[in-house]
């Protein structure tokens, strides 16, 4: 591949796009890869066609290299496959839907679960046939309430989405391994530097989900992370390292006045001026409640959590704690239905005896005291012991996470980072073969119902992820993978420089390089030199000033290392760089 | 590329479609190319996703090699950019329209005429930008009243659609060229029988444009053909050789009393029975009234056409000949307007006193005598002669052509074909530029008005006319080119057949070979073959009962021609078979 920017359709702006706020979305604008079409919609110009082509390459041979098999779908879909499982509904605002010309109700695929399923139970009966996996890399439609930052979240976009399909749970982790060992393949070709976040705790087992998460200050998701030992996990995944259980001998439980106490902070300031007690908030304990509703039912529990005062319970972590149950806000009618529940005052010792299950936070150890309230109004009571005074019916991972918690591997402190999320890997188990009625007949005549894992990737976000993670104030530094070229040879004199740069192009390409050059009459030194960096190929060849005397210049365009060299050196150096 | 039969994603089937009547319809979804999932909307499986990447490769191959440079559209695309130039109410039903979560307009795009322009004005402004060419392979988006035939006329499809953009008429001229030399060197290598068909007459000169055309008795485009030349236009674009002027003396021009005539025929029977004139309907002119519209305007001419009785005007190939006019038909209050025109029996002779426009068929040729309407009602006029007794203001191609006419170009017998369309290529002029106000700055300062071609190839429809084209009653017959593998190699028995087979698939991807091996255990011999035949790939390898004496056959899909072959032998006939 040769490309020459007299002729290249490229033209590089000075300005950043006023509307554009991250790196990534300034320079593949600045440089001429991408161009703004409407919010979240882009075109790719030449540059960037080339770039997302070579994401898309790295990710069919490592697709193709674990067995995956390629096929491709439609975007435009019937709204037929999309009622069993609800998402015609469920999906809301952010699916883009349509009708044709004869009224029926279509829509603009934003994932292909249902089609997946469907396409497999067409072609397959047999236990025998299966396991199989298929992807497909096709465009794909959200109507982002906020598509932003370019091509990082865009409404129309590139994706990878690949399926598994097996007769057990075994086959099942054995293809989501399978995928984890490709993308994790993927991810270092496409020199992307990236974390594998637990995306879920326990209740499918350790690493049913992950997040494949581009560490980015600019990125919109949250991340905990562990910077000793490599532990990552979204907030909702991480596990709360219980403190060994207590043993030491506490009073007996002690019923306090405590009016005007409406916060944890008042009532630990109230209880350190009246009764002495010294204690801060983390040794209060705070009681919530909450219903669980069973999905697809009627049923609806009473929950009460329990966490130390001075955390919070953590939504997003209390509804992945009791999925697929589904949380809801505990309202004064509630309360007026449960008049053993004090509200503001609520204490775990009366909660057994009104058949309400209690749950706490992992620090609440056997043997552990606290202060918590005593199901009377304006009291609290102190020295309220776990395992003597009340008996939790197990912990649950609800509190908030905090930035210095302590890793659940290594102990050490962890930080909370922010990340794009580039991949994901799921353990999707029976939901959409339940849907669709996706059978394999046994060897003993009996269906088996399949299991499925869904994974995804990224693709043309990936271009705006190594883009924003690898950029300086100059501009682009791509990989060279994925890189629109191996080597950028700039031509710039009044001499025969653009002739001789033409030259080396031509040779290097015969040698299988793929090569831009820059042979533009006419263009200042400057220009040029600007524009190189702006583009960001990874190995650089000035022909400049110093031909007459032989020489010419190498550039590592991501050390910004700078060498001459003679002339007749310059084949094989070049060679040598790109193939290193 | 290795496929194994054993866990390739396929399963073809024995019976034809319910839905499908034409034979790449049948086939492709026989032999589990395709599925359908909506009508006109389709999934590809494994192998055709194969077949139709290796056709996009082929055409972008082409349009490299040409200088083309490619970009990507989105589909999803605002309304806005419909508006200038009409399209956005002028596409009808046949547009998908759709509203974001906003209430915002946008369209899928059924073509990107107004995308491309818009994008080479934000980066183009000097005349030393010039010329240009674009590409892209996406998918495109038309909502068909009538989808038919699998993915021949599809809803949503692929195509590759590229624009050129010069700066002259010369600069266009060379621009079409260009493609059309790409054009016949992509549908060469596709292995596709075409012809080149003028699609205009010469409003732009004689070839501003053509379709490629697939002749195929399942095609739903009729073209004009001549067997000894090989000229071939649509309809619309033939013209008629004119006979030599007529330099006989006739008689005077006579008035007939013709009563009851209200056809051809019977007006022809009428004056061969009452007059003995002995004339055929060829004899006879007949006059058509149009109105002629300007599009954009409220300016409607009066305009007479005269063919010969025995044949109709064609509206499409009067539409082309009064293009950009728009022809409507000439209703009864129109006829009031013009008590000069007595409906029924016009005849030319008081047409240029009533100040209309009259244009004749070309064998309207002067000295020729005709029977024609005399201007009064239930009266014709006899030795009606051309030049004599009337001046036509020019000649028109609006007569309908037949089988049988003869060619412009050898004045052979036309005969009238049908085809699929390919491609088409069309000098677009400065249409879309002048919407958009494209202009390039010139050398003076001054802005030249930049002028566009337009280019399209049917990707996936090339698949299934390659499939129409090339198939017998056994299966499909892929040409190398496409085929989603160069050898199929079948095992075969209850020996080490399938081992044997599996070996020799490897050696031969080892050297480069796509191959696709038939690994299954526990098919019969007889499913394998037919499954073979269906498949379609170029060359086969039959591993079965004779490898116990050291024979494998070695089977051309095309020919059918079967050899026995010594084993140590196959390895290199193969690669010589795919490689000759």
């Amino acid at each position: 591949m040769l490309l020459r920017m007299s002729t290249l359709f490229l033209r590089t702006l000075r300005e950043d796009p006023a509307d554009a706020e991250v790196p990534s979305h300034k320079l593949l604008v600045r440089a001429g890869y991408i161009r703004r079409v409407a919010p979240g919609i882009y075109s790719w110009l030449p540059l960037g066609k080339i770039v997302l082509e070579n994401v898309a390459r790295v990710v069919r041979e490592e697709m193709d290299r674990m067995g995956a098999q390629e096929v491709l779908f439609p975007a435009l879909l019937p709204r037929d496959f999309y009622e069993p499982t609800g998402r015609w509904t469920e999906y809301g605002d952010t699916l883009f839907r349509l009708k044709d010309r004869k009224g029926s109700d279509y829509l603009l695929g934003p994932t292909h679960e249902e089609m997946f399923t469907d396409m497999v139970k067409g072609e397959y009966s047999s236990y025998k046939d299966y396991p199989v996996t298929l992807y497909q890399i096709q465009t794909k439609y959200r109507d982002e309430a906020r598509p932003r930052a370019g091509i990082l979240r865009g409404r129309e976009f590139v994706m990878k989405d690949s399926y598994s399909f097996d007769l057990d749970d075994d086959g099942l982790k054995h293809s989501y391994e399978q995928h984890r060992d490709a993308y994790i393949r993927i991810f270092d070709r496409l020199g992307i530097d990236y974390r594998i976040c637990f995306a879920m705790s326990g209740a499918m087992g350790g690493s049913a989900s992950e997040e494949f998460l581009a560490p980015c200050p600019t990125g919109e998701d949250t991340f905990v992370a562990c910077h000793n030992c490599g532990y990552a996990a979204n907030a909702e995944a991480v596990t709360t390292s219980a403190p060994p259980a207590v043993t030491v001998e506490h009073p007996a439980l002690e019923i306090l006045d405590t009016p005007n106490t409406p916060t944890i902070e008042s009532l630990v300031d109230h209880v350190n001026e009246h009764f002495g007690l010294g204690i801060t908030a983390a040794d209060t304990l705070k009681n919530i409640v909450v219903k669980v509703r069973t999905p697809g039912s009627d049923k609806v529990e009473t929950l009460v959590v329990g966490v130390p005062g001075d955390r919070e319970v953590d939504f997003k972590r209390l509804e992945a704690a009791v999925a697929p149950g589904i949380p809801e806000i505990f309202e004064g009618e509630d309360f007026a239905r449960h008049p053993g529940l004090v509200r503001g005052y609520i204490g775990p010792q009366v909660l057994a005896s009104l058949g309400i299950t209690y749950l706490v936070d992992p620090r609440v150890v056997t043997g552990s005291a606290w202060v918590t309230g005593a199901n009377e109004p304006g009291k609290h009571a102190a020295h309220v012991v776990a395992g003597r005074d009340f008996q939790p019916d197990g912990t649950i991972e609800a509190a908030e996470i905090r930035a210095g918690d302590l890793c659940p591997r290594c102990a050490h402190p962890l930080s909370i980072d922010r990340g794009i999320e580039i991949g994901h890997i799921f353990q999707l188990g029976r939901k959409y073969a339940d849907a669709a009625g996706l059978d394999a007949l046994g060897p003993d005549g009996k269906p088996i119902r399949v299991t499925m894992g869904s994974y995804g990737v990224g693709v043309s976000r990936a271009v705006a992820v190594v883009a924003e993670q690898r950029h300086d104030a100059l501009g682009l530094v791509w990989p060279r993978e994925i890189a629109p070229a191996d080597v950028h040879i700039v031509g710039t004199g009044k001499e025969n420089q653009i002739e001789v740069a033409t030259q080396l192009a031509e040779e290097l390409e015969s040698r299988g390089l793929r090569v831009l050059v820059d042979d533009r009459p006419g263009v200042s030194p400057g220009v040029k030199f600007k524009d190189s960096e702006l583009l960001g190929l990874p190995t650089v060849l000035i022909i400049g000033r110093g031909l007459a005397q032989g020489v010419v210049e190498l550039r590592d365009r991501a050390t910004g290392t700078k060498e001459e060299i003679p002339l007749a050196e310059a084949m094989d150096r070049v060679l040598a760089a790109c193939r290193a």
